[in-house]
């Protein structure tokens, strides 16, 4: 490395390093960086490492999706390694400029495409910890685990504000709040990027902007028909949190937004996104994002003009377009129909997020990569997010934990499938995926238990339901692990699941299948006291399971070591700590169901009406071991202003005698405001963990800016009168002193 | 009368009047113009005539609801003539300026809650019939019985598009289809106000501006949060379409819109109503709409304030608002928180109405009323347009009509019930509700056919299946009359109805209760022939029911003369000629299923997504006794441009041996578009009645301005590119030629 080329020069800012390098960029160069590759099978056979070099060569494609989704070949790390290492050195040392690649992945929980990775919790487990702390560190060592194996960049966390659970999708968010997601969506930013996207880290990617959570009839990447006050006051704040964590990427959504697809909208990629919020990152599309501007929302009568849509629009990279994109492009700039400015732009950004991440200076994979994933510490990480996360919907008689049991039952689908455990966005191989299942992990825990087994039913088809029946009989206890497999998406049966069209897990069934529930009554007609274990990317609608079973722990897909965790709960080794960061319906025609909607009119009186929110379980829910008692609540002011944060201190004891948690839950209303707001939103919430006896004072910041309390309106009304908070079974009133201008 | 009072010279302009008269009022008596009344039974007890005379002496009170809705006590046309008299001459004689009382009624489908009135088909019924004219001529005889009954404000017709069949005021709409529903409502207008509203006219009221039919979850009056997408191009056509005939009157909806309460909604009800829309007739509110703004939206802290928004906003009278409300708006402008302006413009647009509508020559209810109601001819009306709206589902092996049996069994809920036939918004009483019912007009119809009749089954609960399953096995054939009793808005147990609160009909049940389901397994397990008629306001989820029974009649709410022609159709003395104006769903967990969906991306492949639009049966959908063959379809043109129209003739023939008819429908699509346009919408329909070996040429007018198809998006852009038209099964090619500016 010489000091007279400026851009390889590290002691150069990163604005002068761009600058140099784009100077010597041909527009074919630049175009390139805007063009993204991957290896895998979509729709035409593997598209293979050589494959991508080629369009290197001949487009200068700059970033490249080299194992994760998309049928890559690449499962283990050292596949994964051996592949990243060959295109980067072909990019690094086989091309004029030497511009390293750019390798992003869809490492949604973890780097969980590659089979030596650590699998933490899907997102909405991830939720029900209630801990951006922990999710914070979870985004580490993802991060830690793809810069490892040469990716530097993740399309996580998703910032979606999920309403309908029929949506395949809802298992990626954090769930129903908008305020806890966005709080775990800027902690996961914070965990992916580090300090400055220095040392391990990798640029995160918050999607989908602005907004997937609501597709018409819970339909994947159907239109979001919703207003701008559910659009501005739902589902854009925790992009807002995102963006306030200098998240360095974005992606826009699927969908189309009021009648626009996002990846060709200008109103919502650059009024909103980089006029109005100031993003000044790397837009990136998703997988297929700019072909369907033309094939499915038939907003481009051709693919060219999909192409010119999408960038006039303000996106920065066809993220698996490919050298088709950056052909279009070139003929686009040609034709005159895009301008080399907006291509040096986006170019430019492409390359800062480069520098910024250190690839010119430290482009490959590790060496010893193998060495980094999946580590005792990473896994450690895991089961206490498991732990937190395992969510205790129901517990009659206190059945659980399971202290005295001599002999355990275990049965159901999810009972011994590591896959299912997994959930989607994992390796979904036949053989070699690690992990412990939930039988395992009993057998290894109830090491003085004697432990049964029979699979009962699959997920949709029965195996032996009078054999699990029989066995469950000379039990003292059945444990049924039920709910979903692996899916993607819309669920369906590509060749990674095992599903047929319209099978459960669907978008229009939320009830467990026949199959499923005949074992669960099968199993319950013997008398023996069952506890389900529900192993599900979503919630479900388990208001007859409620009725038939006396306790049920919430798992959502946990990963690789949700099983040995799910059975150190049940026995008592562990507290489950979970709390459901989404209200569990009672069935799909109550949809949508959450705890935060706006109050309406009752014309012909309210005692006519169920009520609008009459979820099985509410957010917020989750049982404990132990008891707990809120000693003190107090507030620090009884009036809120704008700038001025008011405290809630909180004092909670453990009264029993087992360790136990609490998430301790601000919620506020407004009495009265401009628009209409919601009966009551989430403000502010704490874990807190305690051991018996103990107690602890929290102080919950209620802020009212961030909390957006006096912008409630478009049209700069600001609210005044009057405030609620709740906490636990106490109401305060806050009085709210907007200033005026 | 002396021409020296020169209100009182029907000979001046109505400017001129209202000048005049304008002049010599208080301000309270202004105010008192602003506020309505009532008789009935609401929140406390009846409120009887002498306690509106009340109102009258001390408010000025300006409009009453005499009968109707609202428990009213007069129920026969006696009754309610004597209401309306008394009132009016109390108005007319004894006040100081003897201004004539505005009095307005729910009669939604007929003077319905008048027991001698004639009653039409629901909404839904009247859809069905695809028949502009005759939908007409029924809203002429309603405004003929309302006139007579002293009655000159009608609250209809419902402009709301529906989505969502939980909705209990389904079958208030029209439907599903923008086109369809703008075209019924225009013709209900034009039949309500005649020319100008002269003679036997009355004032229509399109409701609920600016969107009631897509509530969240289904809710009743639950907000509408939709984009403004859909708001342009589903929700607002079909009241533009109202405002082109000149409706006299908008009711908001109690909803709301984008956060917005539309009843204090200066957005809605000033700046899109009346100066985008120049509106300028009498915004009326809902019942209690005003009220909710303090007491359920929350955006108001006060009902006074509640009063100061509505009136700010735009709002001309509180409906029921009552002393209570002109007493707030005295309130008002004496702290200066109203202007008089305000109150005067108000005051003079009812005024006008007034005058136009004749009340001040023409004040009293006829004194031959009694015979003005349910005459022959009207009753002659409303029996064809039953004939046009039965839509007869599904007809395996020709079971229907039943031509050859010599005794039919008849059976289930609504076989003999003229309340539930009837419909929500008729008369409930116990006894004296005139009309026919299934079974007797099966019994008139069936002359030479043994009638036999078990009840089988309530709504709910059942009565005595095994009684029923015994008749039906001797029977050649059994009609079972299934579906919904009465209710209005969110179904539940008002003093009204009879079930009680989450009972079927209910918002989150689209399904047949267990007990009609196990009727109709009894039945059916004879093996004697089933034929299902399903009385009900909305569409429900029959797929069980489809499965197990050959026939299915969907009878919507037919009415009192529903019975008979429900009989002529079964025995084939009449031919169903209805077309289903909604989607039939399969399931609720579905919802929303219409028609004209947006088209949207299937991320992970096409074949894993059951299609969006799966109903049961779909929009348009209606069989007919006959045969009948598309002949020719031809377009007058092969390019489409603004301003200019495209004809599209259609030659159908009867083939078959019976009289027969079909509803020539044309769907059509943008191919591209600049914003995300229906995979299909309809676009233009014509009815045809064919003899046998008749045939028919139709001219389908396609209008691209009325249907809006350069006219999009929201920010001017026009969309040129290709079109498609679809009729039956061929389409066509449409270059768009977009004039440019």
């Amino acid at each position: 490395m010489t000091s007279e080329v400026r851009y390889l020069d590290p002691s150069l800012s990163i604005d002068e390093r761009v600058a140099d390098l784009l100077e010597r960029m041909t527009l074919e160069e630049k175009i390139g960086q805007l063009a993204g590759s991957y290896v895998g099978v979509l729709d035409e056979g593997l598209h293979d490492v050589d494959d991508v070099i080629d369009e290197i060569d001949e487009y200068h494609i700059g970033a490249v999706a080299p194992f994760g989704w998309g049928g890559s070949p690449n499962e283990s790390v050292d596949e994964a390694v051996d592949a990243a290492r060959r295109l980067q050195q072909h990019a690094v040392e086989e091309t004029r400029l030497g511009i390293p690649l750019l390798f992003a992945s869809d490492a949604i929980h973890g780097h969980a495409y590659i089979k030596e990775a650590t699998v933490f919790p899907n997102a909405l487990g991830a939720a029900a910890t209630w801990s951006p702390d922990l999710i914070e560190r979870t985004a580490e060592i993802t991060a830690a685990e793809l810069r490892a194996t040469g990716a530097a960049q993740n399309y996580s966390p998703t910032c979606d504000v999920v309403r309908d659970p029929r949506w395949g999708r809802t298992g990626e968010t954090f769930g129903e709040s908008p305020y806890l997601v966005g709080q775990l969506a800027a902690s996961k930013v914070r965990g992916y990027q580090g300090d400055d996207l220095e040392g391990d880290s990798v640029l995160a990617t918050a999607k989908h902007f602005p907004a997937y959570g609501v597709p018409a009839r819970g339909e994947d990447a159907a239109p979001v028909d919703v207003s701008s006050h559910t659009l501005r006051n739902v589902l854009l704040p925790p992009f807002e949190d995102a963006l306030d964590e200098d998240v360095g990427s974005v992606m826009p959504c699927y969908n189309s937004v009021d009648g626009e697809p996002a990846h060709g909208s200008s109103r919502y990629l650059t009024d909103l996104l980089r006029e109005e919020l100031e993003f000044d990152g790397v837009v990136v599309s998703d997988w297929n994002g700019i072909a369907q501007l033309h094939e499915e929302h038939r907003t481009a009568g051709t693919p060219l003009e999909a192409a010119r849509q999408t960038h006039s629009a303000g996106l920065d990279i066809g993220s698996v377009a490919g050298g088709e994109h950056a052909g279009h492009v070139q003929e686009l700039v040609e034709q005159g129909a895009l301008s080399e400015e907006v291509i040096e732009a986006s170019a430019e950004r492409v390359l800062r997020a480069k520098f910024a991440l250190g690839l010119f200076e430290d482009p490959y994979p590790d060496d010893d990569a193998a060495e980094a994933l999946g580590t005792p510490d990473h896994l450690n990480v895991a089961r206490e997010t498991v732990r937190k996360s395992l969510t205790l919907l129901q517990n009659e008689e206190d059945l659980l934990p399971l202290e005295d049991a001599d002999e355990v039952f275990v049965t159901g689908p999810n009972a011994d499938a590591i896959v299912h455990q997994n959930g989607g966005w994992s390796c979904n191989a036949d053989e070699g995926v690690p992990g412990t299942t939930i039988l395992e992990g009993i057998a290894d825990v109830a090491d003085e238990t004697t432990v049964t087994y029979e699979p009962g039913s699959g997920i949709n088809a029965p195996v032996d339901i009078d054999a699990a029946a029989e066995r469950a009989a000379e039990a003292d206890v059945a444990v049924i692990a039920l709910g979903e497999d692996w899916y993607l998406h819309e669920f369906g049966p590509s060749a990674e699941t095992d599903g047929e069209t319209g099978e459960f897990p669907t978008r229009n069934e939320l009830s467990l299948p026949d199959a499923q529930r005949d074992l669960v009554d099968a199993v319950s007609a013997t008398g023996t006291p069952v506890v389900a274990v529900l192993v599900t990317g979503r919630p479900l609608a388990i208001e007859e399971l409620a009725d038939d079973v006396p306790a049920i722990l919430m798992a959502y897909y946990p990963g690789r070591v949700g099983g040995g965790m799910i059975a150190k709960v049940l026995f008592g080794q562990a507290e489950p700590g979970g709390r459901l960061p989404i209200s569990m319906p009672r069935s799909a025609a109550d949809l949508p169901t959450y705890f935060n909607y706006l109050p309406h009119p009752h014309p012909i009186g309210s005692d006519e009406h169920p009520s609008s929110y009459d979820p099985l379980f509410e957010f917020g829910h989750g049982l404990s071991y132990t008891t707990l008692e809120y000693e003190a609540i107090d507030l620090s002011d009884d009036a809120i202003a704008p700038g001025e944060d008011v405290t809630v201190r909180v004092t909670v004891a453990n009264t029993g005698d087992r360790h136990g948690s609490e998430v301790v839950q601000a919620f506020g209303r407004d009495e009265f405001s401009s628009v209409v707001t919601p009966v009551r939103e989430l403000w502010a919430f704490e874990r807190v963990e305690l051991e018996p006896g103990e107690r602890t004072t929290v102080e919950l910041r209620i802020d009212p800016d961030e909390l957006g309390l006096f912008d409630r309106s478009n049209d700069g009304r600001r609210d005044d009168g009057r405030l609620q908070l709740i906490v636990e079974d106490r109401t305060f009133d806050l009085e709210a002193r907007p200033q005026r201008e």
